[in-house]
């Protein structure tokens, strides 16, 4: 069976349908966003209301970037810090802090009218001093994974293979979706 | 005829009574706060949300501390800056910037099941490099507002009355009640 996904971003749709074993069919609808800084607050609000409007079970996607050494922000809320300053904004703001580690994570929200389950996958690296790279979208530029010397941005879709948190999500869904007790 | 006033925090509810010549009544209800920058986008659905659940004439009240140097931020999030890193990071974040201006705003939101409107009072001033005062609450230690050497953490109740972001807002709003068009 295919599934809704309710995203305005194509590139997302075409990441979890590579990690699903089944059609994922894009609806752009406008949800309501909730404030929080933990992504896991926001995501349940905007998966049951999608489900209200689309009337059928249906994926929600929200991804958050948490910096240590803010105690979590930007988390859920970094769409409005790169509106507010952009990617070299958010280094800038961050260059008075020694502590430039971060974790990016994705969540796939998951409601089909009777159960809500969220799907998480997380990555952790640092912040780079200034942006790098023109691949990608969004904060790509400025976040290096442990373990690579490259920002999401200067990689190519092989080297970002490995350190992608919504295929990590994506495929604890898969397990979920194919499991024999559900 | 009195008016309900939708908020957690009492002090609001004192400041705004001592504007209007008629009672006002606290009611704490949770409201729905969605994401946004702009303390105006946030508002008007607040205050629907409000009227929505007490089925008569409510006040909703935001306040929102927009950096010129970060193009609104934090703006009407505000509290989850605070919550994250506190004052003394909100001043540290803004440290690699030279311009420390910001723009103090309140926006209280009316609704009476017909006619939605908006009062605001702002109030500019400058983010100190650490905070001061241990008056009032919230960011009162590091906003300076234009004309005064003290933050409103270091003034008293008529020191700081003239600059009172939420009382211009209320005079506006009792002006309204008292039109004779309305």
């Amino acid at each position: 069976m295919a599934l809704l996904f309710a995203t305005g971003n194509p590139h997302k749709v075409e990441q979890v349908a590579a990690s699903l074993d089944r059609p994922v069919i894009q609806t752009t609808i406008d949800l309501p966003e909730i404030q929080a800084v933990d992504v896991r607050d926001v995501i349940e609000e905007k998966t049951r209301a999608a489900f209200g409007m689309v009337k059928q079970p249906v994926l929600v996607e929200d991804t958050s970037l948490a910096f240590h050494a803010w105690n979590g922000l930007p988390g859920a809320l970094i769409k409005w810090f790169l509106d507010g300053v952009g990617n070299e904004g958010l280094c800038k703001m961050l260059s008075t802090y020694e502590d430039r580690r971060a974790t990016a994570e994705t969540c796939i929200g998951c409601f089909d009218g009777r159960a809500f389950i969220v799907f998480t996958g997380s990555v952790e690296g640092q912040i780079t001093m200034h942006p790098r790279g023109e691949r990608g979208f969004g904060w790509d530029p400025i976040f290096q994974p442990s373990g690579s010397e490259k920002t999401f941005a200067e990689m190519s879709a092989e080297e970002a293979a490995p350190f992608n948190m919504r295929k990590l999500a994506a495929l604890q869904l898969k397990t979920y979706l194919n499991s024999p007790d559900r």
